[in-house]
């Protein structure tokens, strides 16, 4: 079996958020990969994420309900690409279960992306990088001017606050 | 790890091709993943493979530039979703290389596909079946009035032949 693939940044079409985060891939990893603790941490507050479904497989469903202060409904239905534990984590809303082709793009970003949580040991903890690949510039864009920095970072934060509060 | 998905068909949205072959799923597999020799068989005649390029490995590349008769050409590029030895090869045109979302649906279907070619060993050689999955209904339609079963089965001979003549 080859290697993975590495995931080379585009800066005009990926974005990416890296940080050292002081918990062992393992926490990381459980806290990204049980849908009930995802629940917990997964949206920028004062979002809550109300439905998780994870099949944690290739192919499998990745499924997130958000509900926004206003009554906002997201639901977001994707696909697992590759399930390598305390590892690396990647899926897609370019398809729903079982890689069957999705017809509604992603409405915040008018397209759609792929998504990788990467993890690696580091002596303080993790090395963590999320990354997200758009197939444009405009996406690339709409997504980074939704708060895309901001927003996964405050989640990085929710989700190492709870899991230490475990 | 769990065990991979299955692909449970969906009449409307997908088209399989299923046929006992007289070679092992090794040979099989060979001929799939070898470009010296998918170049060999990969087009039913008079049209011809003139590349094939593969990073066999899942978000690894793989394109194939096709020559028709009357001086078509078809350059399809997309990854590989699934790499199972001898058991399952799966890939699609909705990513490029590295899983990054094609901007540019299949001119063909007027969409996207995701495609698996699945192998179990049977008495007399392998069970063969080629499966190709739909964002909606239009598209498999398309796919199927293109010729799907004649040409995947025309290939299909072709790879046979070509395997016994080695």
């Amino acid at each position: 079996m080859n290697t993975p693939i590495s995931f080379p940044l585009d800066p005009k079409l990926d974005l990416c958020l890296e940080r050292i985060v002081d918990l062992p891939p393992e926490k990381i990893w459980k806290a990204w990969t049980t849908p009930s603790i995802l629940m917990e941490w997964f949206c920028p507050l004062p979002w809550k994420t109300v439905q998780c479904e994870m099949d944690l497989r290739p192919g499998g469903k990745f499924r997130t309900v958000m509900n926004g202060p206003e009554g906002e409904v997201h639901d977001v239905s994707g696909c697992f690409l590759e399930v390598i534990q305390n590892q690396r984590l990647v899926w897609t809303d370019a398809f729903g279960p079982g890689y069957r082709p999705s017809k509604e793009p992603n409405p915040c970003i008018n397209g759609f992306f792929t998504a990788a949580i990467l993890l690696e040991p580091h002596e303080t903890g993790s090395l963590y990088r999320a990354i997200v690949i758009h197939g444009s510039e405009s996406e690339c864009e709409a997504h980074k001017k939704l708060g895309f920095h901001e927003g996964w970072g405050i989640a990085l934060d929710q989700l190492v606050a709870h899991m230490k509060s475990l």
